[in-house]
């Protein structure tokens, strides 16, 4: 049997544990693909560390481009990271080689994804990454094959770890965002600067590409609308599950009339949906298809769970099973218009902080009244304050309204006229809902 | 580009929506492939029937073994059910000749998928069966392609949506056994002989399928232990809820010091699983595997899903995407002991109806004591009585134990026991738990 000869650049957490995955299941990963998978060739940016994992006998290269080009391997698994050179250089050299690439690499696909599939395309060489979005859920292969003859209509997901970990303690033990952010830090699960993950730069990188594969469209990360967590409050989630919500940071994707609207934010959705049950670090992803309605819960980081896609990926590449990087050749992949945040229609959650004094509430009413916006409830309360965290007076009191189905343009124009009317005090705290 | 011909036996709910679904995307799978999957040969009971497709220009033939040797055609696709001739002849018949095939045939595959598995080994022709366990959910090719990396321990689901269905509406409405199956069968969610659904062996056909591709061993669908539903009252649905659990039908394989344990029997669940919010005729599937732990939830059966999941396979043969029907050649597939159900280990719910005379709960927990059993809770109460539903006697009292961790063997005595003791009326109630 042939030996299917694996260079692997990058030796962190997950390039290790690539390693050892291989190694302690060689002889059931053989016995799947009739070949033997082996690392033959790495590259990593220190020789000499110590990483617990026996590389003799494996060529060093300190270069990943040279590894890339290096004609003793099958394969080139690309785990450095970064959207930008080295790891695009070499993801391109190996597929300019004719040589398959498996990558976990989301901000490189994010950016230059398509380019990269075509350099792929030209060669012959497939390109793989179901690593890339939501690590051990294998929904890259569930869009690209399995659900093949769906048309999706909507694919939505908690595609970041850190957020879910954090909004989950917030709620789970009442405390405040600050705090559990520095709960994930000290276990890991955030970096020192969060502000990648917590700001919804990483959900969206992963929802991009999560777009590509649902509705045949290029991928484009410009086109979506971002928001993240810091402004959540204890209140904001203690409002919602009165309300018989949990709040998530999702990344969702429809097709619209208008086409395809792409966003990442705060999410109220209903208890009762499988994805508000998903808690911790723990990723989830739901699609609705014409035939298929799919949710894949699952964990969407570590070294085992990201290793545990990568061989996948591997295992398919020694089985000869191919296919386009995005389920379609990229010359078929649909220039989708892009619907416009200020299109989005739903139902809106809004807490403002009003000046306590006659008035106020008739005055948001009516600003909403203005713009057509129904109201199912508006709720007056003081606020509970945090410790710092509130910039509203003593004499402050905390709204909430709840919207019935609006636009985000009508919510937007209402707020800056309640803004303008110098009844509320601070930024409002807006939060999209979705529902059945 | 070259066409795949499509020859489909079979047209009930689900060939009518293989066929439409193949209309209806043809060009997106046409693109996804460079193919063009076409049926071109159909055989089925009834020729002048209108299903509302039209098959002008589509061979028929009246025996599906002679569609299945057709030369005309490049792929098979099986959706006649039963686990005898003529599905498996005609299978058999396509595989002999090369000819990959589709089926969404469990009960067939159950008893004799090895044997045709290595039919096809010999003449190289792909059997894949994605439709036959949880309908349009992408399990088997989780298992045999995505998580080829992982051991996995464990792969339990809900794979009968007919009695989840039941159970969901046992839980929620208050409604017993009789009254939720005969809204099932009048919403179609149920056979008029609803026997193989109830009484578990769908699940324990279905179950056989996945422990073969979890562990890599043989299918043996007689090594299940198969318990159904029909002896759930909602007094057991409502103790469960009380106690922080969900009733499920639960098939479940897990790898043990003694083999392989495969049941199929209702279960608790902790309400906080995700497999215990899945409702109606919904099914869900749980891996734990030693680098990801997955829960797959969607739709079970109907037209439509099911169609999807014959539609993937189809494209995975356009594509050329091989592998082997069990992830594993068969004669690698090992012959992995049976653990008997008599060793499993877990906590235990037993309701008896108890003689209402002194000493009655003492004779009951002594028994308990002498099989070595602790006891978690024991509740004394006067069950409702649904209309006709007990053979218990106006003074008789239900008791709830909640056992510790301990064995079926044990259990098992202790009930023969106290039976002997003439302590308790009619059958007692025993339903496994599961926990974190």
């Amino acid at each position: 049997m042939s030996q299917l000869r694996v260079g692997l650049a990058g030796l962190g957490t997950v390039g290790v544990a690539v390693v050892q995955m291989l190694e302690r299941r060689a002889a059931e990963i053989e016995a799947r693909t009739g070949r033997s998978v082996k690392v033959v060739a790495v590259s990593a940016r220190s020789k000499g560390k110590d990483r617990g994992i026996d590389l003799s006998g494996v060529r060093w290269h300190d270069d990943p481009v040279a590894l890339a080009r290096d004609p003793e391997i099958d394969v080139f698994v690309e785990l450095m990271g970064g959207e930008g050179d080295p790891a695009k250089a070499a993801v391109a050299a190996a597929l300019a080689a004719g040589r398959p690439v498996v990558t976990a690499n989301k901000a490189l696909l994010a950016r230059a994804g398509l380019e990269l599939a075509e350099v792929g395309e030209a060669s012959g060489a497939t390109l793989h990454f179901e690593a890339a979005v939501a690590g051990g859920i294998p929904i890259v292969k569930t869009l690209r094959e399995a659900l093949g003859g769906n048309r999706i209509e909507r694919v939505s997901g908690i595609l970041n770890g850190t957020c879910n970990y954090i909004l989950t303690r917030m709620a789970d033990e009442k405390m405040a965002f600050d705090t559990c952010l520095a709960e994930a830090q000290r276990l890991g699960y955030a970096e020192a600067d969060p502000s990648f993950d917590i700001d919804g730069y990483d959900t969206a990188h992963k929802l991009s590409l999560l777009t590509s594969l649902a509705f045949g469209s290029k991928v484009d990360a410009d086109a979506i609308y971002v928001e993240g967590i810091r402004s959540l409050t204890l209140a904001d989630l203690e409002a919602a599950d009165e309300l018989g919500f949990k709040v998530k940071l999702l990344g969702v994707a429809v097709r619209t009339e208008e086409g395809i609207e792409q966003r990442v934010h705060p999410t109220m959705v209903p208890k009762h949906w499988p994805i508000a049950q998903v808690s911790g670090v723990t990723n989830a992803v739901a699609v609705d298809g014409d035939a298929v309605n799919l949710t894949l819960v699952g964990p969407g980081a570590g070294g085992a769970a990201t290793a545990s896609a990568v061989v996948g990926d591997l295992i398919d590449v020694a089985r000869g099973n191919g296919g386009f990087a995005f389920g379609l050749p990229v010359a078929a992949l649909q220039s989708s218009p892009r619907a416009p945040m200020q299109r989005h229609e739903g139902g809106y959650y809004i807490r403002v902080a009003a000046v306590n004094k006659p008035g106020t509430a008739a005055t948001i009413a009516r600003r909403m009244a203005e713009e057509g916006i129904s109201l199912e409830s508006i709720v007056q309360r003081r606020p509970p304050r945090p410790h710092g965290a509130s910039a509203s007076g003593p004499d402050d009191v905390g709204v909430i309204l709840i919207t019935y189905a609006t636009t985000e343009d009508a919510v937007r124009r209402a707020m800056a006229a309640i803004e303008a009317d110098g009844v509320i005090v601070g930024e409002p705290q807006v939060i999209r809902i979705e529902k059945d």
